[in-house]
């Protein structure tokens, strides 16, 4: 393939929107010539539109469907909301696109196995967003676990926030705190984190889990409207990875001014603590200190700065830009660097497990 | 009743071992002449005679039936191992001697059961030795959230250290190491700690647990025998607290160089943080902070120096201290301050309710 950019198209991309503009925006940046935002589709064409000429985007598309169909388009990059995914992902695959999709793949398991057959099918590069994969500190941290720095892993214990999910939202939120929508506390913060525990440690085994909600409604910020809520604000899972050492997880609605992300990783030799200010550990700056052998105090255990060098500072974006990056090899080698959708399809097998556990006990 | 010294009989006392020379000596000594040891019977009375001897006590009985049948002994104080709670709190009940037994009241539920209903029907003073109950901090901390510190709880998560339960141990521990004892990480370390947790934060609500064992075998330190163990190395525990609160527990084998004590406590209004260097909440120093309303930032919550003040510097013996206090107040008083056999039942309850969905996964 040539050395010309991989020419991107955005399907939800908003200058001023969150996670798009504030993550996918400085790691295409970070990339340098390696892509290029050709096109965006929105909502509206008039949305588009504004974004286009916000961005200097060539084009503003008029729908998705246009987007996917345009030959100036190589990789399609969706950051819409889970329900959304489906269609607008079986479009662009359909249409031989590459895929960058956020995570959650689908709004369910059974969506992210059909999408992951059919990305199969068309033989392109699908990448699912599970950034916390990416991240430095994650890929640092697997490499001290492989080369034995614990030893054999005992346990591990995992306490995490999720910001949202408590009795509070701003108005665009909300879509959170309804379980149909498949963005709730543990298919977001506790999924993205447990995608870089199952980097580190090994596939998950037996797990057991409870859901339970402290609050039924959720206020509005902007309004004061009180509105239901149905998806869980406490998600603790309990069981085992599969090499057989224990798995403890309690992930909590809102922000704690105490322990907001604590990861830790017990074993024969050494122990690990990874911590952060959110429970999000795709989008966090975290922090990794050990100890192992004679040592008493856990010390830093950080990467080598190199490693963030020329990257974003916010570290939601340099994680991403570790996807694009890897999609980049992946559509230039034929290599599978990138998470994949059946990478994808793993994590939702994960969850569906976590959620059915929850479920029976209700 | 008279001011004169509460008389002390000790079954299990020597001034070279661990729990009792160490904890209950200098408690004793703490409360001045509200206590005179009077006498010791031992496992053998040669032993008994050596700690008579050393410690300067009247009698040195040749048995524990000697012991408790002595008019000269108000209050019967058993440290002994688990597996004799039963026959020798039974015969100091049957003498209707006051009793003083260290924690787990009995070895599994039904034995603390009949020995509760001995206790009722003798109108003594029966105490447990479930200290954290009476640790400054825990009475300190139960204030806190009485008074509203944190608002509604919405949920608490607790990550201990066990010390024992990994892959080796002392002989004098090994005993631990077998289910059979009555005295595993659910029964000690973790039980200790649920009693204090009960206090603060009320009953437990519907529990649901893992054990795990990394090792099936235990090192005794001092021959290098490999000996069986069957006790869990990691126990893990997660459902709800009675007020509808999110309780996740995870109890770990050994010590970390992380995490051994970590118990947060996060509410509508507030989040506290309860750290120490071992999971075992009824023997260290525990430390205090937290932060409400606008505070962004976890600070100091300790209980005033003044709670300190003219008692023993090591935790577990002012804790003790403070069991002793509470039954000297019962015993003169005819009051219930001290935990009751009948507060140990129902911690030997939740242990049982543990214990059986545990084994419902095995």
């Amino acid at each position: 393939m040539s050395n010309s950019p991989i020419r991107v198209g955005f399907i939800g991309l908003n200058p001023d929107s969150h996670w798009a503009a504030t993550a996918h925006l400085p790691a295409l940046k970070a990339l340098g010539d390696t892509y290029e935002i050709v096109g965006v589709a929105n909502s509206t064409p008039e949305s588009a539109k504004r974004t286009a000429d916000e961005l200097g985007l060539k084009y503003a598309f008029s729908s998705p469907a246009e987007l996917v169909a345009s030959p100036e388009i190589d990789l399609v990059v969706v950051t819409v909301k889970v329900p959304y995914h489906y269609e607008l992902v079986s479009q662009a695959l359909e249409a031989g696109k590459h895929v960058y999709c956020e995570w959650p793949l689908g709004n369910g398991l059974d969506e992210a196995v059909r999408l992951a057959e059919l990305a199969k099918q068309k033989g392109v590069v699908a990448a699912v967003g599970t950034q916390a994969r990416t991240a430095p500190e994650i890929i640092h941290l697997a490499k001290l676990i492989k080369d034995g720095y614990v030893g054999k892993v005992l346990s591990t214990s995992l306490i995490g926030t999720g910001g949202n999910w408590a009795n509070q939202c701003i108005a665009e939120h909300y879509y959170l705190f309804d379980r149909k929508n498949g963005a709730t506390m543990q298919d977001i913060p506790m999924a993205h984190t447990l995608a870089a525990v199952k980097d580190v440690l090994g596939d998950f085994g037996t797990l057991d889990a409870t859901f339970l909600s402290n609050f039924d409604t959720v206020k509005i910020a902007e309004t004061g409207e009180e509105k239901p809520k149905n998806a869980a604000d406490q998600v603790l899972v309990q069981g085992t990875m599969a090499s057989g050492a224990a798995l403890s997880v309690h992930y909590r609605g809102g922000v704690s001014r105490g322990t907001n992300l604590l990861w830790e990783i017990n074993g024969t030799e050494g122990d690990i603590q990874v911590t952060a200010g959110l429970g999000h550990a795709q989008m966090v700056q975290l922090t990794i200190k050990g100890a192992k052998g004679e040592e008493k105090e856990l010390s830093d255990l950080m990467p080598d700065a190199s490693v963030y060098e020329g990257m974003p500072e916010f570290p939601g974006a340099r994680n991403v830009a570790g996807i694009y990056a890897r999609i980049a090899d992946d559509i230039k080698n034929g290599t599978k660097t990138a998470p994949t959708f059946a990478d994808g399809v793993e994590l939702h097998k994960v969850l569906d497990a976590i959620e059915k556990s929850a479920e029976a006990k209700n």
